[in-house]
């Protein structure tokens, strides 16, 4: 049976203190909404809509790159979350199979959650998510009895009795197409707020004579951000799992509080991050390459065998393969280096192509911007780049060619030949000391530099 | 009424196993005299007199950068903190008001407790600032009556049931200018240490006929540091409350707990500071500015729409305007950098002022020393400033004029002009090849290098 | 009495997920095998047996070099630790004395503890290393009586009641040479694993008459490695003690938890070592040192009054003389500074040697690899490197001299000397704007870089 997902995403986040819709705040470096969306895809859903208010266009924005089937519908005015779901019924119209209702900063849903949500419907027309919460605070009850959920009181409304159970009500429900917006529309605002609260929708569904289930999952997952600090404490649960992950998957780390991963990040066994790395999205680190320490890799891929740093800096675009050296205070951006290719110190390769086993000296400099335009720089295999050589693009150096320290190449240089661009040494004698000599007594002599 | 302040800072602080004398140790990066002397600006006071002995000049000399109002008296003899509050009298002869004694090496007292203080001068003689201790230990122990403070008793002398009270004596005292030198005279040193104590004060005043009371502070407040194990633990401390402050004033922080704030550090709103970032003294980030991981600031500002790093260092005097882009691996000291200006890579920027929308490429130095003077570099208004050229200073290059990458500029370059200071490419087919075939046969035939 | 250590290091460790064997996995940086070989020292051992198996060649490449006169036994197959101490019996033939049995996973053993099993030996003929757990869970238990050791049961043979005992067997123990080998030839493999456990050999001893002690040292001591968890949890432990450790040595640390120790890193009293630096192995720092924000250093020594980084990398062979300055983003390989120099910025100084008070610009590259051979540089006192100066080794710049920036220095400068390896630099006035405005145009037309 089909499922389709509404995510709702339109909130402010006035308590974010930001200018940015909170569903944009990053999480492992990937915005909250697409934390919700990629948790939702476990249930491979046909529809999926996003419901956005605030800064709707930046939403949408990001919604549409994650998923350009993604239909985003927007709430003009936050009239609760009923009001939101409701605002999906149109681009849903026609549709069967269930519906499953997410937030879109609620990122840590599980798999094994939304398909014991699934499993549910087979009993339940509506089914909850509920979680044991450590401390329930304020949070509302769900009401079971048997396998029934009899209602969601509110903790305002509870009695003392309702407030001490600690079955929570997270906010997640799945329900059928056909029934989930009929029942949506028969719920009112008549509460302080004068919001339409999903929440009401059990008491809607039993009125109705459905029956009512829940499923419950760890606290963990239901973990809902609403501060920067709640957003750091998720961050910080976040880097915790993924850092034991990797440990489990025979990842070799001296000191893994230190390491800080994407959402995405993957690392093969075997692989050794020394302390104070550092992952943005898109880098996958094969098995036997090692991260040394003070790394910072986006978007960039290393192969087995490879060593990165310390202080190296990958950016989107690095590909780097079988035992390539990528050394201290080097940045490399969109460029291909091959098998065993070096760049150990100070340089920066961009918008490049590295050949296998090519040694590129301290200092190298692919100078691929004009001021208006990239270009791009060949480097052949085997090829020995003279440290402080300027590469200017574009430009090629040949296999097996060699270019003299110091040397700035305007022109290709065939294969094996050796280019040079630099002014013949001149070393005057004495002259050096009498300059220096000459500084010091301007300076007795009170002089300002 | 006017308040005077007597801050303690003669220790030696021996546990800290320093040649430092104790109170000059930093905390947040700032002496812990200093923080001292700032929460006692609080209570705005006319008069601020530091009583040093250990180390006395280096101390002086911290204690007058910080404000040269301030009036140092020297304490030859450590005979106990009494004694050291004797040493100010002199300095404070005709002074009227109150008189508030802190300690150089009890940093957290805020300016809540300060006020309070003054404030129960209004029913006392003499106020002493308690706490309740989670665990009171040897502390001395404050025995209360009704509003009145009966005497502090030290613990050796405390019977059972004085020792199982938990409000402890912090050693901060209020009393009056004309009561307080009168009263510490009296105090006496008929003790093991033989050791004039301040808090014989409450004893002394009683027995005077005067009034004594207390005032209540959270424990943290009172902690003073003996060792550098307490020393980490109170910038722990710090940093963990500037890390939650941040997080409220709307900084975006992946990894607070990776952020090293100094004492005065300033981050606005919709900031965003990466990872393994460390504020020395004197920075401040305008909202809207990005901080990327491993950089390093002292004595910078940072405008909206800057980014700076991954990678940046920025030393005193760095002023980015917005939309400034400092990339990795630069280093900008004492230079001025003009809206929209970029420096990318590899770049040391010092005593140089750099226009507008500028573009310096990677490997650019301003060579301001020469080896005796420091010289200035000026770069005009959208100047593209090719890689690795050497701005030796003083020098000036015009708006929109260009250097060739590799270049060494030595005099000025007009506005609009190029300026190359290179050789010749010359390519020798072949020879890049039979070199490098030359070293690996004459490295087969076994020579070292 | 003499005594021999036999060190047990032949499990593979299947549970770190790694093709390495376990006892090669780094705790501070050093092999765990080494911390038991390290953690024996203590005994001053006239013979050390290290029994290999799993990764056989390489644990005993590991174990040679850190001792040649260890001697290492193969178990081809693993078939218990009784048959892993079989192995050890020629290599200890006609040897006297007492034989202590360690574990090559096991790094934590103290010396006092070593002592005390050494010295327990002169009431009991085995002694036993047992330890009070936290949570005991499947740990065998000592079966005590008065001041003998009873047996040993394991859980899950054993009662309720002796599971009740929290005095657990690490495994370690210690016996006369003459006897370990007959009781261990006595112990059979009649259990579910099919295994010799030396565990038995207590059982062998009392029903030989023979009396069985147990010794008593903290449970942290015994902690063994079988995960990469376990293991992150070992170097949590030994980082904690060490950083706790050189705050009481009067190291000066802002954020100690940030600053990463290896198992031989020596600082000294009254250094500063800032947030984010690691130590690799072979770092000794004098007192008076300081080691600015994310440096990296193995192998290296740092004098009085040094100050290194922030981000500088000190590999192995860097000698810093007294006052050196080794500023930002600077590698130093291989290389001496002498009393003084300075190389603050983005250089490269490798295989080389730099006199006293001599000053390398930004960029400063030592060019020490042709592509086959390593050559050196040398540096005279005083000397004065112009900013980007190439050095191409081998090359000698003398005593005061001098070069000019941006030169490529191939011939060795002379004592004194001024040496310029530059192009004079030409002026084209407006060329700089008429080509940015062409680029611009073809950009505006359409043209791609």
């Amino acid at each position: 049976m089909s499922v389709s997902l509404i995510i709702l995403a339109a909130g402010q986040g006035s308590r974010m203190q930001s200018d940015m819709p909170k569903v944009l705040h990053p999480l492992a470096q990937v915005p909250l909404v697409v934390h919700a969306m990629r948790a939702g895809r476990a249930l491979d859903p046909d529809h999926v809509v996003v419901v956005v208010g605030h800064g709707a266009a930046q939403v949408a924005a990001v919604v549409q790159a994650e998923d350009d089937r993604a239909q985003v519908v927007t709430q003009d005015q936050q009239l609760g979350t009923a009001h939101a779901v409701a605002q999906a019924r149109p681009a849903l119209e026609g549709v069967g199979g269930d519906v499953v209702v997410l937030y879109g900063d609620t990122p840590f849903i599980s798999e094994d959650t939304l398909h014991a949500l699934r499993d549910a419907r087979a009993t339940h027309d509506v089914v909850v998510l509920g979680f044991h919460a450590d401390d329930p605070g304020r949070y509302g009850r769900l009401i079971t009895q048997g396998d029934q959920l009899e209602r969601i009181v509110e903790f305002k409304d509870a009695t003392d009795k309702e407030r001490d159970i600690t079955l929570c009500n997270s906010g997640v429900i799945c329900a059928g197409r056909a029934q989930i917006f009929e029942l949506v529309e028969k719920i009112g605002n008549d509460n302080a707020a004068g919001e339409y609260y999903l929440t009401d929708i059990v008491a809607r569904a039993r009125a109705a004579g459905l029956s009512a289930g829940v499923v419950i999952c760890p606290e963990g997952e239901t973990l809902g951000i609403n501060t920067r600090a709640e957003l750091a404490a998720a961050e910080s649960a976040f880097q915790a799992r993924a850092r034991a992950q990797a440990l489990e998957n025979g990842v070799a780390m001296q000191a893994p509080d230190t390491v800080i991963f994407a959402q995405d990040t993957v690392i093969g066994c075997d692989s050794i991050i020394e302390p104070y790395v550092v992952f943005g999205p898109g880098v996958s680190v094969e098995g036997g390459a090692t991260i040394r320490a003070f790394s910072h890799l986006e978007g960039a891929h290393v192969s087995r065998g490879a060593v990165v740093g310390p202080y190296a800096r990958l950016r989107p675009g690095a590909e780097l393969a079988e035992d390539v050296r990528v050394g201290n205070f080097v940045e490399i951006k969109n460029a291909t280096l091959d098998e065993g290719a070096k760049v150990n110190h100070l340089s920066y390769v961009g918008d490049a192509h590295v050949g296998a086993r090519a040694n590129l000296g301290a200092g190298t400099v692919t100078c691929n911007y004009d001021g208006v335009f990239k270009h791009h720089t060949n480097i052949g295999e085997g090829a020995f780049i003279g440290s402080s050589t300027m590469l200017v693009a574009p430009v090629s150096v040949g296999a097996h060619a060699m270019t003299g320290s110091g040397s700035v190449i305007t022109s290709d240089v065939p294969d094996g030949a050796l280019a040079l661009g630099r002014a013949r040494q001149d070393t005057k004698p004495g002259l050096g000391k009498r300059l220096m000599d000459r500084l010091r007594a301007a300076k007795a002599a009170g002089v300002k530099g």
